[in-house]
């Protein structure tokens, strides 16, 4: 291959790293009110770049928080539309003393570009810009329709991006949803994420008597709050590591055969995991090897558990009250508030006598999942595979983007995962770094899918 | 009757009550530092009064923390010998601003004298001391051989007496050891405590991984260390409220027949308890009343549980660690290191895979049982009917005094707890007072106890 775009990245390579040098070196922090000034000057940078990129009805739209800009280019031979979505705020950078260079002063060194932002996601939201810019540059239009939408408010949870979608959806109306905020498997190993768990968050208070007593005078005869919370949440699980609760794996989509072997193909170092987390074993639902429990299963986890005396030495009382906050992490097709429902039930099936309790639900947040066949996944399979010379992996992951899920369900359209930050380039932590490598093959990749994307249905 | 003695203490009654005042007002609070010299004036205090009392031997004598007041009288007829045990300073005072008059200058008011240890326990040893004044003034000698052993570091956990016990096992010996610090059942029902419940404690801290983790991309795929918490601690109780340990109830004495029937005279009032506690029901080990469960049988109690996040909200966290502090309360013949042993074993046994778990033994006590058909518990019945005009009833306590069972068990007496205090009279807290009806009773009584003592073998 030897297309024009390609030797466009080359030549203009020092303008592109300069400019986004500039992008990266707006301390655009969403979580930090006295950065407000410097979210409006991010993007208004983003707004000159895609009008300088040669998008169209570029604006800046706002909403409750910070405003989302808005692009398009709409004159494609191909009727088919794709929708970036990206954001431009980033995470806070304390403790700033852990930082080798000042993370709003990009530093390139080792072909890595330092900074805040970097992979997470200003750096990404460029490539985007830049590949367009490339393809209108040199072949004068795109092969297909695209739109922008890049928010400033995704390190804060987005509360403003789902009505704003709600609100636009005509604007943003689009057959694939594209976002470049996860991570590849590893280095030369590009992957695309076909799901993600979901999740769902509930607080457990248990009380007894109305204040602490002594427990030589009152113990063994009133209600021990915490010997109740304990056997709620024990009977959560059962001994093979499973969730105990009725109804929980009901809606699950089993894996599939193909799945488990992609997944076995991978190789993944369970060893090399035990010994990072220095622990004798890894354990979780039994038949299931840690990839597939983390990826494909949903977990019920207690994410802090307390009550009664905690300080040095002993003090024998029988405390009042007894608390737990507990999170699930949903596969498909599992449904967050109906989960809440029978997790209620089953703690109000097992609260032990004498004891009062009282469940808050918190966050949700759906799971996500695109069939691993879906014709726009294959075709960013076979982008990645001319930018990487590799054949990339198909990935679920863990962790919960609930806005995934809920920007393709309100759009009616497939997400299409492809992130080209690498595992360990600290997002959300000091020296969050990108590797220049996937910044060049990464430009590539994108103007790739466009053009597979044209190719498409 | 009309005893010389009772006409002793009408007249004396004003300086009776002078007297204590100065006692009162002596600071003798053992867990400050500030205090040593108060410590030292209290002692001083007891010094001067047992040797005007008519006392012999006594002296201020030494140990590694606050000296211990002795002093004897043994000229009696009689070949018994009783020792009192008392202690002499006093618990700390704060919350200052809730005492209505100051906690070192006594006030009578309503027939209560109002100070920090005017029940615990400074007004009680005088008692004693005043007992035996009286009779020594009107009788010309007492009825029993009398010691007294009076310490200056109860409320600190008594760290120097057992080997002070130890070493002066010979000065110490009696046939008797009467202690005045446990209450009364209510007003105008004298009690004899004729069991206290023993103590054994412990941490028990799980750890997994070396540090948190995000429970999206590691949660149902690392053991979450709250989890298996919460499995050990909610397998030692079973359902039914009793504890599920293996051994733990096999050298527990059970109630006799007799002994149900008398606590079942006391008439307690459960329902009374419900609204004072606020709790829709009591709960504790089936088939016993809360009594029963309370004086005569052993518990398992949480103290403290800890882990994982304890903030507003949620922390989608997979904690690396999870603690718990447990006490059992202990009935005769239970051994605390016994106990320790099996509840080590239970954990050893019930801990899941994938956590590695840390046990670490504190403080243990015995439990203290005295038959309640014993001749010396008898003739105290005696002298509570004579001085009090009532019926006294024999009670057990579900508190801990670890030194009552150290104290007996080393010189080989029977304990004999005859405490004239009120459950309401606010020991250890502000407004600690005493009823004076009890402080003119219980000098009655003392007298009539020694005097029953002498009639007694």
């Amino acid at each position: 291959m030897n297309n024009a775009y390609r030797t466009y990245f080359k030549n203009h390579r020092d303008t592109h790293l300069k400019e986004m040098k500039e992008l990266l070196s707006i301390p655009s922090i969403s979580a930090l009110s006295a950065n407000k000034p410097d979210i409006k000057r991010a993007a208004e940078w983003l707004v000159d770049a895609l009008q300088a990129a040669g998008l169209e009805n570029v604006k800046m739209m706002p909403t409750e928080g910070n405003p989302i800009v808005y692009a398009d280019w709409l004159h494609a031979d191909s009727d088919i539309t794709a929708l970036v979505y990206g954001h431009y705020d980033v995470q806070p950078v304390d403790p700033l003393e852990l930082w080798q260079t000042p993370p709003f002063e990009p530093d390139i060194r080792d072909e890595k570009i330092y900074a805040r932002g970097a992979t997470d996601d200003k750096g990404q939201v460029f490539m985007h810009i830049k590949a367009v810019e490339a393809l209108l540059k040199t072949e004068g239009k795109l092969p297909v329709n695209i739109k922008f939408c890049i928010e400033g408010e995704e390190e804060v949870g987005s509360p403003t991006l789902e009505p704003f979608v709600e609100q636009h959806k005509d604007l943003l109306a689009a057959d694939v949803l594209v976002i470049s905020d996860t991570p590849m498997l590893e280095k030369g190993k590009p992957a695309i994420c076909y799901g993600l768990r979901g999740l769902c968050a509930m607080q457990i208070d248990v009380k007894a008597a109305t204040g602490d007593l002594h427990s030589g005078i009152y113990g063994g005869g009133v209600a021990n709050p915490l010997h109740a919370l304990a056997a709620i949440l024990a009977s959560m699980h059962d001994e093979t590591g499973k969730v105990a609760i009725e109804g929980f794996y009901d809606k699950v989509q089993p894996l599939t055969n193909e799945e488990r072997q992609a997944f076995q193909d991978l190789h993944y170092d369970e060893e090399a995991l035990k010994k990072e987390l220095n622990v004798g074993e890894l354990y979780g639902e039994a038949g299931y090897s840690f990839l597939e429990r983390t990826w494909s299963r949903p977990t019920l986890e207690i994410n802090g558990m307390y009550g009664g005396f905690q300080g040095e030495g002993i003090k024998t009382v029988l405390p009042s009250e007894a608390h737990a906050k507990l999170s699930c992490r949903l596969v498909a097709d599992q449904d967050p508030q109906e989960i809440q429902d029978i997790i209620e039930k089953h703690i109000q099936e097992h609260t032990p006598p004498g004891v009062q309790v009282n469940i808050t639900r918190m966050d949700t947040g759906r799971p996500f999942q695109i069939p691993y066949n879906h014709p726009f996944i294959q075709a960013a399979m076979r982008a990645y595979e001319k930018a990487y010379e590799a054949t990339p992996v198909l990935t679920r992951m863990g962790g919960s983007i609930p806005i995934v899920e809920g920007f393709g369900r309100l759009l009616n359209v497939p997400v299409i995962l492809m992130g080209f930050g690498l595992p360990g380039e600290n997002f959300h932590a000091p020296n969050e770094h990108f590797h220049l490598e996937n910044f060049d093959k990464g430009l590539l990749t994108i103007c790739e899918y466009l053009k597979e994307l044209a190719q498409t249905k």
